[in-house]
């Protein structure tokens, strides 16, 4: 089995030869090749715009490591931008919106976009990366969920508790529906072209999910992510294309989130993998779950915890190895070394 | 059934008139005559300690409503603070540590702290508290759990991802053991002066163990609440003094938290109360779990929201009806009064 199957074959739940492994935020700042493509960028948005350079730092991971996927460099944010918030940089360099959505007519008057017109630069990108990939591994293409974009276009940037959106959302719950609506559309247009540039995997982010209720999770974050599912078109195609719903602090919601239609879910380090296997049952994949910052520790305890995963899980079909969340820019790269081998030197007992 | 006696009935699972009350953080900036006691104090932290102040604050959210229990006004950094480890304020005037812990040699310096010496403001508000309340309702005294202080001890501030005190956990385990048991001896020292200065609650908040994987929130964070739990003198004792465990983000281990010794688990926001009630069973008594952002929401919504908590939770006994979370600085004080009316006013269908 090559590499190039050895992802969407986990997806499909069918027995591979290595538990195949990718990392979430591979193409970044831990890297010192990253680092020096970012510093002839301008910003982080150019570096996003700029097919060759996205390209460039989307390839460097997988060029250095025998992962088993590669992910298309972008970020969640250009959605919200092509649907006309633009997006500056505060002093630390983080992006920031300039303007905030905070009145109905503003929410009422956001368009539908056109990915192939703006997000142009992203369907680049991916054209390139496939082509220098060549079919050696496959590509992952991204979006943040709804619910995730909604709380950055209501408070401008990234906050422990998203407070405008979450008053937003008790106070006027109807209109943060035609919110949630408006942008599932956009997301999952945006999913489809990538699919169509040539992205063989989707993947959604629901970073603030874990922020809600129980009850407001279902409502407003998986009922979203749900009417991106619905909307992409692989659903409806031969050709289908994967896709793995990641959410932090989701962990309550993972039978739900198994009967959202996605093919896999991405689970945070805080769950018990095992448990989270028991509880999704045959039903599908599940990719994670390593604690990034284990990769701090010596390489001694980093076998051992990237064993303690794998073991965790056990010997059934449907597990994608990953970090339970974005890796740290601190992170040593000869760790990461040390793991994407511990992962596909493991073999499972009486396997 | 006075006030008195609900909370504290409650706490052993016995049947109450009406649901007990009270809301974390209720001595806080959400009051205006809080505020106007605030200013007058050069900082928080003079304000904890200063006991007539101290006292002062702690009786306002009583005055004002008909709660079920008052809380001590403190902080739980006076205990790192009383190890040695000097607070200071930085420009939000949020507490900074002037120095972090980061050797080996400053951890095994750390002292066994007397609170009747170095946290003696502390008992004097709780005596004075105490002598103002007249037995009318009961006085909470609390403290930060062990891994939670580590996290602040090493980090120095408030962060979204302490990683510095996971890069010591990771990368030196035993001496973040010896850390935490150091800790747990002057937490359990603290909650015991509390309780013999007439504290007749106690509670121990675990704000950053959910930061944890499930196998270290088990081995470093739950374990040195246990640690601290079974060094209470409640439990040798008759005149025993219930204790609250409250965790954010640990709702996956709700079943190990019962058996960490605990009378009742304060729940967050996040987690469905009425799973959280089947999964604990009879065991113990649960607080929670309103989601504080719901008071920013219509007097209509609040009543809606509250109703729901407690119907979920159901016509059983052992239900402490609190927030998720501590209440957001910027709640209308009209709209705490409309949540605890519905409390009181809740019957069950056909109990």
């Amino acid at each position: 089995m090559t590499a190039d199957s050895r992802l969407l074959e986990a997806l499909k739940r069918h027995r591979v030869d290595k538990t195949p492994v990718w990392i979430m935020r591979q193409a970044g700042r831990y890297l010192p090749e990253y680092r020096a493509v970012r510093r002839q960028a301008k910003n982080f948005l150019t570096l996003c715009k700029t097919p060759e350079l996205a390209c460039q730092v989307s390839l460097q991971p997988v060029q250095r490591y025998p992962l088993d996927a590669a992910i298309i460099f972008s970020d969640i944010l250009i959605i919200p931008e092509a649907m006309g918030l633009p997006l500056i940089f505060n002093d630390s360099g983080g992006p920031v919106f300039a303007h905030t959505l905070c009145s109905e007519k503003e929410i009422r008057a956001l368009p539908t976009i056109a990915p192939e017109e703006q997000l142009a630069y992203l369907l680049e990108a991916i054209r390139l990366s496939e082509h220098e990939l060549a079919g050696r591994i496959p590509l992952i293409g991204f979006a943040g969920s709804p619910w995730t974009l909604a709380s950055y276009m209501i408070e401008g940037q990234s906050s422990r508790t998203f407070q405008q959106a979450q008053t937003m959302l008790h106070q006027q719950p109807q209109l943060m529906h035609e919110l949630l609506d408006k942008i599932s559309v956009n997301v999952a247009a945006c999913l489809n072209a990538q699919a169509e540039a040539g992205a063989q995997c989707l993947m959604i982010f629901d970073t603030w999910g874990g922020l809600l209720s129980a009850e407001h999770y279902l409502e407003f974050s998986l009922r979203s992510i749900k009417n991106v599912i619905d909307r992409l078109h692989h659903q409806q195609q031969q050709n289908a294309r994967p896709c793995i719903v990641f959410g932090k602090g989701n962990n309550l919601h993972l039978e739900k989130i198994a009967d959202s239609g996605c093919d896999a879910i991405g689970i945070d380090w805080n769950v018990d993998i095992k448990q989270a296997r028991r509880r999704v049952g045959q039903q599908l994949a599940l990719q994670g779950n390593l604690d990034p910052k284990v990769l701090l520790a010596s390489e001694q305890l980093i076998v051992k915890a990237v064993n303690k995963v794998l073991s965790d899980f056990g010997p059934h079909p449907g597990h994608i190895f990953n970090l339970g969340h974005g890796i740290l820019p601190n992170t040593d790269p000869e760790k990461v070394a040390v793991m994407v081998e511990a992962v596909h030197a493991f073999e499972h007992n009486g396997f």
